[in-house]
């Protein structure tokens, strides 16, 4: 895409999270987005769908990160460490664009709707942590368990960093890590 | 209700998941299902919003039995034994309508939009589970991550049964929280 393109859709999604966050996701239209980002309303649907998919767009994206994340942890990494390595990634580059990030994870904790994309999202990246710690060579039955925790563990710790984004995604997630393990141990013993 | 309500709404489901067996989810009306139940059309929506509710109605009762079963568990009863007692009383109710069970199962597997859906059903039930933990006296962060695993294995459960209703989902959710132990083992070690 030329640098147009690129600016462009930056100032639809930054448009787009002031309005959501100001007048509600349901109250805004693609027509108001594009007003405030300064482009023709036929450019909105150039680069987005439908309004949602400003909020869930990259979702090819954050899959391969996290199956490369997961192939390239350490190779004597344990389950648990290639989890929250492959997290302490996606942690980093929210912790790069804070505002826009909690922004964004607040407004989707506001409607049902999004909610429910968030949580079909959230699946499909388990699933595909699951596949990259089987191909690891953990078992299937145990993979799916173990991508379930570290995903309980890593939606803890975003709820918390909406909650206190005073402290970086990264803390809050080496601190569900921490409580994971500890519930792990609960479970175990 | 009276027994004739009983009866037609009774009806009404059965002859739903046989048309959505048959002819796909998608593909069926809720005249199809009024007719093959052998009721008028109106009867339909005095028992069900529309033809997504047949599958997903009860829901308000099972967050009731669930709170329940959670409440009820013996007093010493550690975290992981109260989730399995939890579960294996909605199994036991499970397993003695098999047949549709199975049949609902699979009609929400074959079907992304009722995927979503019930991703949204267990994101809540597990909110319902984690608040029983606390409940019992178990920290939130670790309520939370424990219902989190515990529903983890009742869905790894309730998939098995789905590819091998040979067995049943008590038996099915044994096996998934042996696995879960093993999991939570590997993770605390």
């Amino acid at each position: 895409m030329p640098r147009s393109g690129v600016e462009a859709r930056d100032k639809l999604r930054a448009a787009a999270l002031e309005l959501y966050a100001l007048q509600g996701y349901d109250g805004t239209t693609t027509a108001q987005i594009a007003a405030r980002a300064g482009v023709n309303h036929r450019t909105f649907f150039r680069h987005f769908t439908d309004k949602r998919e400003v909020l869930f767009g990259g979702e090819a994206q954050a899959h391969r990160s996290l199956a490369e994340d997961v192939a390239n942890a350490p190779a004597q990494a344990r389950p648990a460490e290639v989890l929250l390595h492959a997290f302490e990634q996606a942690a980093r580059t929210l912790d790069g664009e804070a505002d826009a990030a909690v922004s964004r994870l607040r407004i989707i904790a506001a409607n049902p709707a999004l909610q429910e994309r968030d949580l079909a999202k959230g699946a499909a990246l388990t699933q595909t942590l699951a596949s990259g710690l089987h191909q690891r060579g953990v078992p299937t039955h145990l993979a799916i368990l173990l991508a379930a925790m570290g995903w309980a563990a890593y939606q803890q710790a975003t709820a918390r960093w909406v909650g206190d984004p005073s402290q970086s995604l990264s803390r809050h997630l080496r601190t569900a890590f921490a409580d994971l393990h500890e519930a792990a141990a609960n479970l175990s013993s």
